[in-house]
């Protein structure tokens, strides 16, 4: 029960923070096709979040679905994993606006970096919660995504002042490879009674 | 459980998409009846998305109803289709506040467009995820509404330029297609055990 | 379970709605007690707005649990009773910004009116779902709120143009009608199996 | 049902709340880091907030679990709470706009206090409906947290017109104070059949 209350709260977090993004590119006054144009990056940075997002709601689903009993460090670790991912709709808008700047591009890079933090430690939190040994500790492996990841973003805010669009192309490579399904744990579910 | 979440997470932006596009009318500054006047437009667009929204929702509903097991793909192709959704707010705002003009009348049809086509991707991962002679194949049977919208939608699109009035014309009648409930599945759905 | 999604999806948007509407009232710029002043109105359609989405969500509540199954008319019912309620935050920030002026007053007794003529909708699509004689038109009984409820915003409609203080104690007033608990149901509940 | 459906609402308002509040953080029009630093007391106020929301989210997921039947007074006590906690993303916002100035902090202190005593009448209306003697009544045992938040918001707003930092300094310890997880009403869950 507690587990299926915390995924609903998450599932509600992650919707609104999905669906807030796209208030932010504003309904331009002009009538013209042209007057969509300056919206371009906007709608490319929506994209990439949405991605994202859909990615974290992927993962979390697998995630919890894996998990044991959810403790009370469990819920503050994923309220922090929130926490993170509800500045992503801020971040969004500000790279968006200034076309995919330097200070922009960094800040994004900061966000997806923490959220990815955050992730690892709830994973923490719910290995620790079932104790060692945990089907959800076999099945997440070596969990070489999770640990690639970080440093890619990383990366991303080092490049950000010197050359930002490889910024974009590092959080874009580092979604790609998550949006590849994780056969490793999709095996482990289905050897899963019920 | 899959099901469910998945379920649980596209009420949820599918509920914040509905309420959402409601703030794109804003509160006129004037008291009178007559302030109220200039954003019919925007009223007529909100109550276009709206069924739209609904009949979606509908669908839906129906659909993951008579699925059988959700594949990691039928997740991301969910998410693709709660993409093209997210965007009906601002292409519902753009067309209202410039009076049905013909780049927004033609943007509008683009996102009925992507959607169906994403709809109709998701039905396809759902009968793939489940095989061929599934239940579900069998109930959507030759799916004759999801095959006549999009040329419908694309009409549209392709009229916006012209004559803006006939494009709203067929997405109003598209919709109504849609609202007629669909009896297939309705009566394979009361055959079905549990 | 197409009930639990039916409800799930009320929730999602009512709880939107209710969320929403206090985004009308924006943050002031100055920073003393008396900048807090001009909000008062505002505020004060805010609470009854509050008011009255909590009691469509509380009756919706105590309707679906006593409902038997939920035919494809009563999803639509559903839809458009939400689509009356959606419209609420607008005409609230409207009445509050423009001091319970006479139009603003006259559309919130509208939308008050068109949501319970929707909500009986909605009753009656129930039952007849259910079939005369079911439980959930037994436990409306006679249904005087129901009854009393639409002739006060009518009313409300009316005096708005002439005395728009007497339709706001009209519109509080009918409020206050629904807040004491209906013991029927209440009792009906109780002697329900399960 | 009735206390899934009260579960699934009140998880509803709380993400929207949680999620609203980031909206106040306006991007900013510059793309330096400078463009940022004015933005900081928004996001202090945000991160209290959060952090706020994110503790009754979690006190109130945790009362839930332990109360038996839900009566209507119950279901109108968490509405009650739910309003205080709708205006939290406007006191944030206002006080995060202003510095931390002497008002502003004074009505964030005020909506903390109102929503800590609405939370106290929801605790009371659900243990009168299980009746005393209740397993809710002998968890929460003597609830020091509970008795000792409310006197120091009263503090932080009798402070924050002479030295609005003390108040702010009051409000975050409240919050650390019921970060800390509740091992009382863990200990009392884990001994829970079922």
């Amino acid at each position: 029960m507690r587990k299926t209350r915390l995924e609903a709260f998450s599932d509600g977090v992650l919707a609104i923070i999905i669906t807030i993004m796209v208030l932010e590119m504003k309904v331009p006054h002009g009538e013209s096709v042209g007057s969509l144009l300056p919206l371009a990056p906007v709608f490319l940075s929506y994209v990439l979040s949405f991605v994202y997002v859909g990615i974290y709601w992927n993962n979390h689903h697998h995630l919890l679905h894996m998990a044991g009993p959810v403790s009370g460090g469990s819920l503050w670790a994923n309220l922090h994993l929130l926490f993170w991912l509800s500045l992503l709709p801020f971040a969004t808008g500000w790279m968006g606006e200034n076309h995919f700047a330097a200070a922009p591009s960094a800040l994004y890079g900061a966000v997806l970096l923490m959220a990815a933090v955050a992730y690892w430690l709830l994973q923490r939190a719910l290995i620790h919660a079932e104790g060692e040994g945990s089907a959800l500790a076999r099945a997440l492996g070596n969990d070489w995504k999770g640990k690639v990841s970080p440093p890619i973003y990383a990366l991303g805010i080092a490049l950000s002042f010197h050359a930002a669009w490889m910024s974009q192309l590092l959080y874009a490579g580092a979604a790609m490879l998550w949006l590849v399904p994780d056969r490793r744990i999709e095996r482990a579910l289905r050897d899963l009674p019920g």
